[in-house]
């Protein structure tokens, strides 16, 4: 029989969507579990946004332009010079949300066996890409008792080799909630400029910022030549099945190679786009209230852990997750056994566990992503449930 | 400055769009330009799908299932039982549009430096998600004086090297409208047999067929291991703009590979998953009716262009394109000419010239694709323009 590829071999299972077979047979059984692994905000997307869909009213739902609708390119545009940033519709090409455009970038800087090197824990789906675009991600371990903030130019410089071709970074940071100073991403472009590397700037979680306001790589001085952002309405408007995304750059060769691959799949869901254009007019009220509730959220949620025995979290700057390390002999194990062996009154949790986020797994092996994307309440009581199962847990280490 | 990848800087430019900015010009002085370049129906989007968008009202528009709605996947999986095909919702996993499906059977099969075989001329995108991917298209022409179809066993056999990890073939053809016989798409999946071969199908012109019904790769005896079937609803419901399609398998290795595809992707488009489950709804009497106009058309169109002195169109079985060739020193200067130089009573034609639909781009220099989504009238007024062109344009030959 024919074989499939090998790239194919190596595309990782997800390791957020892994479990969810067992979290399905939880729930068969009467179980409620406490969403704690997704990325999925509850906050209800704009309006504005669900009324564009019901206003849609053409007699055909035609191909558009490839690289976008010019409203919503323009409207992406607007966005990024209210944040004094300079940009044209034409530095911005639609996608297939956030994750065309990881696949756009990392294809358009690397052949196969480059090599991309970024910090760990680091967004699992990256590696995906990797496998599909036969690149290597090499990183560099972000320490946990430092936040996980940048680690020194020493140590980046130390794991960039011949066939690095570009950093990834990712601020504010899933998995990790950091938020990089304005410091930590002038020294990655300072670091990118220095070893002619590309600087792919991940971007989606920008208006989940709790204290220092995210620095854009597209306001570094290397942003006109090597700098690629990756930008999403998912996370921003609550609309993550909405599938809009955008790739942005300044350097005309790379914006060319951007079109030719947004041709070679004609073009991004039209309503979805239009959808995304009203979203774009949400008034900064909707963003104030959203970040209110998260920060409330957090507080309640690294309070809580912190107060269990063995826990620790540091308090993330942004986005909506954090990794909290554990007190278990193997945090794969424990979700899997959160599911399928425990409950208190009929309920448990489902948390990432964080291996899957790392190069080198055994770094996670004692930490999980927690997603705050529940109510305060729910929050509390799920950390309730975290405490009661760690004492529990045949595999609790001290 | 940073190099762009070799893969990138092989991403061809679209045969079908680079003429563009020659018609926005055009338009721009006050030409109307009839465009017979693009697939892009003119036919109604059923009234359901439409109604689908106007009726979303969700408070979250919310990331769906990795590899599509559960409702979508049955409703793809029962279309493909009322055509007597035995297929399950799991064999279906929802992408977007068609040409993320072709993106996914060619990383799923092939590594880079690897060959798929197919004929030409072939849908010019081919040639998109082959650089993308690494790979080499290769194609054995098909004849237009045998209406573009199949080439003997010996022919094909004979472009298959060590190296050909699969076929693909389009029937209904884009851009040829070539409908393959029973008897050549069985012969199809013998050769894959015989030398081991993935049989990528790429079916979404499936509905437009004016004689001999489409014969399903899904029907070969080989399908359950080597067939790769892509479909869509863009063509087939008049909704490109929608950008729903799917990649079907029976294999359950493929399944597998496919299922990690989609979860490095996250997730189809949320509300055109649902104005695609209501599209699938539409009665039989819609497709009759768009079959027997896009009939009126090709009818029109064929006796049209066997008209002009010197012009040879086949009769073409489904699709709505045709290849024909033209009495012309190079087709790529006569459309672009076309655009340039030419008009009649301020009206000029657009149309695609047939080397961007070939490997060997010298096989498709006489030769240009003619889409017939307009209607009669205005169809035989660009047949028309084309006789008066011809006999102006400098390049003319014998």
């Amino acid at each position: 029989m024919a074989s499939i590829s090998h790239r194919a071999q190596k595309l990782p299972a997800s390791p957020i969507r892994k479990l969810g077979p067992y979290a399905d047979a939880a729930k068969a059984r009467g179980i409620r579990v406490h969403h704690l692994n997704i990325g999925q905000p509850d906050v209800a997307t704009p309006r504005g946004m669900i009324e564009a869909y019901q206003s849609y009213d053409e007699k055909v739902l035609a191909y558009g332009p490839s690289q976008g609708l010019p409203g919503l390119r323009s409207a992406i545009a607007n966005y990024f010079v209210k944040l004094g940033i300079k940009l044209e519709p034409d530095h911005v090409n639609v996608t297939f949300g956030g994750s065309e455009a990881v696949g756009f970038a990392f294809s358009a800087v690397t052949d196969p066996g480059d090599e991309i090197l970024t910090t760990e824990p680091f967004y699992a789906n990256y590696l995906g890409f990797a496998a599909s675009t036969g690149v290597t991600i090499t990183s560099v371990p972000a320490r946990a008792d430092h936040a996980f903030h940048l680690p020194s130019d020493a140590e980046l410089e130390a794991a960039i080799t011949p066939k690095t071709k570009a950093m990834i970074v990712c601020s504010p940071n899933n998995p990790t909630g950091t938020v990089y100073t304005k410091e930590e991403m002038e020294r990655l472009g300072k670091i990118c400029e220095k070893h002619d590397l590309y600087l792919i700037s991940d971007e989606v979680y920008r208006e989940f910022a709790y204290g220092e306001t995210p620095t854009s790589a597209l306001s570094l001085p290397c942003a006109h030549d090597r700098v690629i952002v990756v930008d999403s309405v998912s996370k921003r408007f609550s609309a993550c099945g909405a599938r809009v995304g955008c790739v942005i750059a300044k350097n005309p060769i790379l914006l060319n190679v951007f079109m030719r691959m947004c041709f070679a799949r004609l073009c991004p869901a039209t309503v979805d786009q239009i959808a995304a254009i009203a979203a774009y007019d949400t008034p900064q009220s909707y963003f104030d209230d959203v970040v209110a509730e998260y920060t409330r959220r957090r507080d309640a949620l690294v309070k809580g852990l912190n107060s269990i025995k063995g826990v620790s979290a540091p308090m993330p700057e942004g986005a909506f997750y954090l990794v909290t390390t554990l007190p278990v002999d193997d945090a794969d194990e424990f979700a899997k056994w959160l599911l399928t062996d425990f409950n208190h009154e009929k309920e448990t949790v489902m948390i990432a566990p964080a291996s899957g986020f790392y190069s080198h797994a055994e770094l996670g092996k004692h930490q999980a992503r927690i997603a705050y994307v529940l109510e305060v309440p729910q929050l509390l009581r799920s950390v309730e449930l975290l405490r009661i199962a760690l004492d529990q847990y045949p595999g609790r280490r001290a």
